[in-house]
């Protein structure tokens, strides 16, 4: 099973050898709830998104990758932040990239389709804001979606 | 001479191999003024940035590129916008790399050095927001400026 390891800081992270724009979607319904993955990588809860393909925008990429991982359409409504951490580092052991992070996380609404995990997520789930806390994210994840709950100016990170 | 040639929308432009994460900085002065150079490699006015670096951040990148191309030290103040138009392509003839855009702009005020050319830079000037529209810059370049005069919420493109 290919596996997704997140590093912090950590001196035996393995040395990057990748920098890919990633998007990261926050996609919240009127009722406020977001919208989460179960990884199928690293059994984390996660919020939508990847990489960044070489024909399109970050909000297409945004666009793409939820609807790959969550079976939703959505329309993006703003900017939340860029994440570019180069002590975070991430382990892709399906071909061995390490990817180091440099992520735009774009605030999006739903607009179409119906939760439908993938091969990428087990489970799709709306979350409401009071209960974000209690899934277990990575500590990347954790920060975007305080960053999305505090509100205020987009996060330079 | 190592020259950029900027494409947009242009089905005559060659076809992009590199994806890389640029940053550029809109340093403005207290009297508004904002911080541009003239590019050695095509003749064009425009601001500070440059492609990042695999150890660090985003802010980091705009730092030393702006103090590499400028002599201007700055510290970030915020984020302007994210600019990820597949249709722009920007052909370096010096490797022949042909980088699509992924440019992430954040504002920066200074906070140190002096207007220093370089070989990147024939001039460095600060420039009154009302003498801006006189420069003569790419139209990505100006999309920048126009977005950062108008103010409001940060750019998703």
């Amino acid at each position: 099973m290919p596996r997704r390891i997140d590093y912090y800081d950590d001196p035996a992270a393995p040395e990057p050898n990748s920098l890919v724009p990633a998007a990261v979607a926050v996609v919240a319904r009127e009722d406020g709830a977001v919208l989460l993955i179960r990884r199928t990588d690293n059994g984390n809860w996660a919020l939508p998104g990847g990489a960044i393909e070489m024909n399109e925008s970050i909000a297409d990429a945004a666009i793409r990758e939820t609807f790959e991982e969550t079976g939703i359409q959505v329309e993006v409504t703003g900017l939340l932040g860029v994440y570019s951490d180069p002590r975070h580092v991430i382990h892709f052991t399906s071909n061995d990239e390490v990817r180091r992070e440099f992520s735009v996380a774009l605030t999006a609404r739903p607009v179409g389709g119906a939760p439908t995990p993938s091969s990428e997520s087990s489970e799709v789930r709306w979350v409401a804001p009071g209960d974000l806390a209690r899934y277990n994210t990575g500590s990347a994840m954790r920060k975007r979606v305080d960053d999305y709950l505090r509100g205020g100016a987009p996060v330079v990170a």
